[in-house]
This record gives structure tokens, C-alpha cells and sequence, in this order.
């Protein structure tokens, strides 16, 4: 990362932080205070929490930190689009080292963060900036919403298994990146948003919830979450078409829902219309697990592992 | 702190989590899902967030993980309390390494967060758990505000400054860890959420802020703000009765607030009501800057610096 030896006190970072959003409402309190002060309508407020850990999700040579910024905001974003909410305001805790801690890494963080927030409208309200022995961007994103939440709870047998775009790339990525033979991060988290806020206003969806740590955990976090089963199948083609970088590769935040037969076509019409491809994987069913039927027809019980962020495995 | 060899998946974790908030409403969803979703009224939303980091805040020496809990919840209060403002929410994110990964430890964590949330009816929505090379928790308060809030920006000329409690225990504290003398932190922030929310509902205070990084630079955050200047008074006695404790000792959370000349019976007789002692240290001037008369009567012109958390000092 880019390291300048022009250091910062937290009073200067904050001076800089408060001209960073200038789209709060008049009357609104940011970034300056004890805390910030927002308008909000009555209803349902959504809020969700994730951190981007240095050594652990990433490697600094892997990004440039406005890359880091970008990735940290898409993936909060995909927490609230697998809701099917509106995300409104974002609250950022950087812990970082001397090392980093110029100017420049700074301002090219925050624009990482405000080249996914603001065309979302996503303003930054607060945050919170401290010393500490690596690297860490933890985002507090506060959302609306308006319809009935997409949740893990309500898939149905019978129900069609569905998941946007493709499934594998992210894994895919980070094995190049581990082994070597890539040097720089470049996939950064789909934006899943209006389409989701599609499938909750229009009430399609029976369930959803966005892969982050694999498909296989993943599905059966939802059919957990629901009572039920799944069944999905291996394709020559499609998002299960390399069945080893699908089925246990995270952060693919890809959307991960369930639909009733009959509004299927409905989903389709939805897809073209929002550009957001949509494949049916498998179908919802009475069992409490999750079977793989392979290209040669076997059937194969899946296990509830993957990228598990926080087992201690190497630190 | 205590460390046991009983390591936990995420999952495993999140099943733990789940069952600590038993004060959710009906039809709110908390921790399990990929965001919490919960109701909120209709008016102004208050948030703030705060980070406790291994070797920055704290070493780990000097706290049970009860402590450490207690502490990063009453930090985050005392933020919402300088607003005069209701916490209702908190997520709580944790990074951590391998040896701190046990039960007991998240147990004993989440035993401290509880006892200093739940009893202001802060209910724990979510949250997230992550590996690390260093400790740090890191919490976001999301809170109502049903009065006019208490900010930075409205001390007046002539106004008293007052302060809550006593200010240099938790320096002087620092200092004897810091050098050995004592083994243990035991001062937790103390609790001004009543006396503040009393503070704004009465619409007494015209500036408020919480001394978190020292009276003398957060004296000078709130002139600043407010476009005025101070002049306070050391006396024998009092808040300010031992000088460089005082002025430059950090992570004391009590509130320093202005009061108009003529509000200050009814601020005394809430100091009662609330158990809340108020000193009054000293007035608002029109000079834009922060003037100490010393016992023997001379003037010294205070600089604006503190405990700067985020200033690369040590790492």
C-alpha cells in the first residue's frame, strides 16, 4: 500500500472526514460531534456489521486501499441487498498501524468507500479511527425497510433454488492470489441491490440470504433457518459447472434465494429487466439436508463447511 | 485474560449469540440473519461508534474479558449520553487471535457487554467475529433522540462551564498500570445517561460534550465547535484540584457542558435529584481559546492536545 510519512492526528483525520459527506439533510449532525444525528422514517430499521481484516481476508500487497475501501462497502451492501432493505447511512472503524497512517491512505481509502456509497445514496455519518498492531476497516450500515424483509426463514418444499450470476470466480481468484500466481485483488462484491429490493417489494422470494462463506454452508444456513431440505444439481454449465470453487469458495456475495414454482416466471422477467442473471440451482425439499446430484447422476450428501472467517485456523 | 482450548466455529458462535437477546419486540429479527432488522419510531436517530484495541486502550494483563466488556459498552454510552439521547441498539464487533478463542471468553465478554447494556434497555442486534492478530471490540450504539440533541456547537458567552464527577482518576489510574504499580484496571466510565437526557430535555445545556481524550483538548473541541472561548479556574478543591491529571488525562466520560448564568439553580437541583455531582469550573469568553487561572492567580494559555488514540506514537 501507499505509505507517506506525512502523519495525521485523529483531530486533522476528523477535519479531513467531516468534508467528506456533504449529502445529509439540513438539521442532520455528522461526522464532528459525539455522535451523529440522522432523520429517519418510522418503520423498519436494518443494520448490519462487517469487518475486512488484514492477514485474514486479505493481504495488503493484494489492494490498493481505495480497492480495500470499494470491496469494504460492497460487501456490507450485499448484507443489506439480501434483505431486500434500502441501505441510508454508514459508520466506519479503521484500526491501522504507523505504516499506514498518511494522508494519502486515507483519502484513497475514503474513496473507496464513496465510489459504492454515495451512487447508492449512502451517506457517512461517523466512525471512529485508532492505532493498532494491523489493518482493519470494520463498516456499521444502517438501512430502511420499506417491504417485508427477505429473510433465511421462509423457503418451502417445492420451492426452486436460485442464485444470481456466477458462483466460483472469487475462489478462484483467491487461490491465484495465495499461490502466487496473481498479484492484485480485482473482483470486488456485485451489487445485488435493486434487484433484491425487486424480489422483496414484489414479495418473490420465499427466502434469501447472500453467499459469503460458500454455497454449501450457506444453503444450509437457510434451509436451517427454514426447516427444510435442498437438492441442487451439478450442470456442464451454469454457476455449479466447477463444483469444487462453488461449493466451498466465500465471498462470492452472490444472492442465494428461494421461489415458488409458479412465480418463476415472474423471477425471469425480473432478471432481464433489472440485467441480473438468475440460475435455478436445485429445488427446496423435506429433508433437513442438503444432497448434490453430480453430471453423472450420483447423489452426494453435502457437509455444512465453509470459509469459516472466523475458526482459528491460522492465526 | 482466560484462555481455554475449547475453540468455536462461527457457527457455533452465532448459535451462542442468538440466544443472548431475549428483549427483542415481536417480529424483529436480531443476530442469525444478514442483518438485524428491528422497529424504530418515527423522529431523530443517534449513532455513534467506539473501538477498544489490545495494546493501544489496554493490555490485556489489566482486564478480565467482563471488564473489557463492561467498559467498551459504558464508552459507547457516554457518547450517546453527551447527546442527551436514548440508546436502544448495539452491534458489537469483535476481531480477535486464536488464543483468546474460547467459550469461556466469549462468555465472560458478552457477561459484561449485558451487564451494562441491558439494564438501559440496549438490546444487542448483531454483530460480527473475526480473526486477527490483536484484540479489539469494537461497538455501535444506535440510539433516539425525543429532544432537541446536546452538541458541540451551542455554548454562548457568559455561559458557566461545569463538569460531572471528578476528572484525573482514570489518568492517575493509567499511570500506576503503566508503570507497574497496579496490576488491574478497575475505574469503568461512569454512567451520565439520566442526568443527560435530563440535561436536554429541559433544554439546560447549551453545548455538551464527554471529556473522552482530556478536559483540555476536548474543552477546546467544544469552543471550537461553538465558535466562543473559556476561561476555567483551578482551585484548591474540586475537579481541577490536581492540574495535569486533569487537563491531559484521557477516558474520563464525564460530561463538560455550558449552562446559561441564570439556569444554574435548576441545574444544581437536578445534580441532587440525579446523584450526579456538578462542579462549576468555570465561563465562557469570546476569546477562541482556552485560558487556566492557576491557584496563584496567573493565566496560562492552554494548548489543545490530549490523549490522542490515533496518533502513531507507539506502533
Amino acid at each position: 500500500m501507499n505509505n507517506q510519512k506525512l502523519f495525521l492526528s485523529e483531530y486533522a483525520i476528523i477535519e479531513f472526514l467531516q468534508k467528506q459527506n456533504k449529502t445529509l439533510s439540513k438539521g442532520d449532525i455528522g461526522i464532528g460531534d459525539d455522535a451523529a444525528v440522522v432523520d429517519i422514517p418510522e418503520g423498519k430499521l436494518v443494520v448490519t456489521t462487517d469487518s475486512l481484516v488484514e492477514n485474514v481476508h486479505f493481504k495488503t500487497s493484494w489492494v490498493t486501499p481505495e480497492f480495500l475501501g470499494r470491496k469494504a462497502a460492497l460487501t456490507n451492501i450485499s448484507d443489506i441487498s439480501a434483505m431486500g432493505a434500502t441501505p441510508l447511512y454508514a459508520l466506519i472503524s479503521l484500526i491501522f498501524p504507523k505504516i499506514y497512517f498518511s494522508e494519502s491512505f486515507i483519502r484513497s481509502l475514503y474513496k473507496g468507500f464513496k465510489k459504492e456509497f454515495h451512487p447508492l445514496g449512502v451517506s457517512i455519518i461517523g466512525g471512529n479511527i485508532s492505532k493498532g498492531e494491523s489493518l482493519s476497516v470494520t463498516i456499521t450500515v444502517i438501512g430502511r425497510s420499506d417491504n417485508k424483509p427477505l429473510t433465511r426463514t421462509g423457503a418451502r418444499v417445492g420451492d426452486l433454488i436460485c442464485v444470481t450470476g456466477t458462483l466460483g470466480k472469487a475462489k478462484e481468484e483467491l487461490d491465484a492470489l495465495m499461490s502466487g500466481r496473481k498479484k492484485k485483488w480485482t473482483l470486488l462484491p456485485p451489487n445485488r441491490l435493486s434487484f433484491a429490493q425487486k424480489l422483496a417489494e414484489r414479495q418473490l422470494a420465499t427466502s434469501c440470504i447472500d453467499v459469503s462463506d460458500g454455497l454449501s454452508i450457506d444453503l444450509h444456513r437457510l434451509i436451517k433457518a427454514s426447516n427444510v431440505g435442498a437438492e441442487i444439481q451439478a450442470l456442464a454449465r451454469g454457476p455449479l459447472a466447477n463444483i469444487d470453487l462453488t461449493l466451498y469458495g466465500g465471498e462470492e456475495y452472490e444472492l442465494l434465494f428461494t421461489i415458488p414454482k409458479d412465480r418463476i416466471d415472474e423471477c425471469k422477467a425480473l432478471s432481464r429487466i433489472e440485467k441480473t442473471p438468475v440460475s435455478i440451482i436445485g429445488e427446496v425439499v423435506d429433508r433437513n439436508n442438503v444432497t448434490l446430484i453430480m453430471k453423472n447422476g450420483k447423489r452426494v450428501l453435502l457437509k455444512p463447511k465453509g470459509w469459516d472467517h472466523a475458526s482459528p485456523s491460522t492465526l
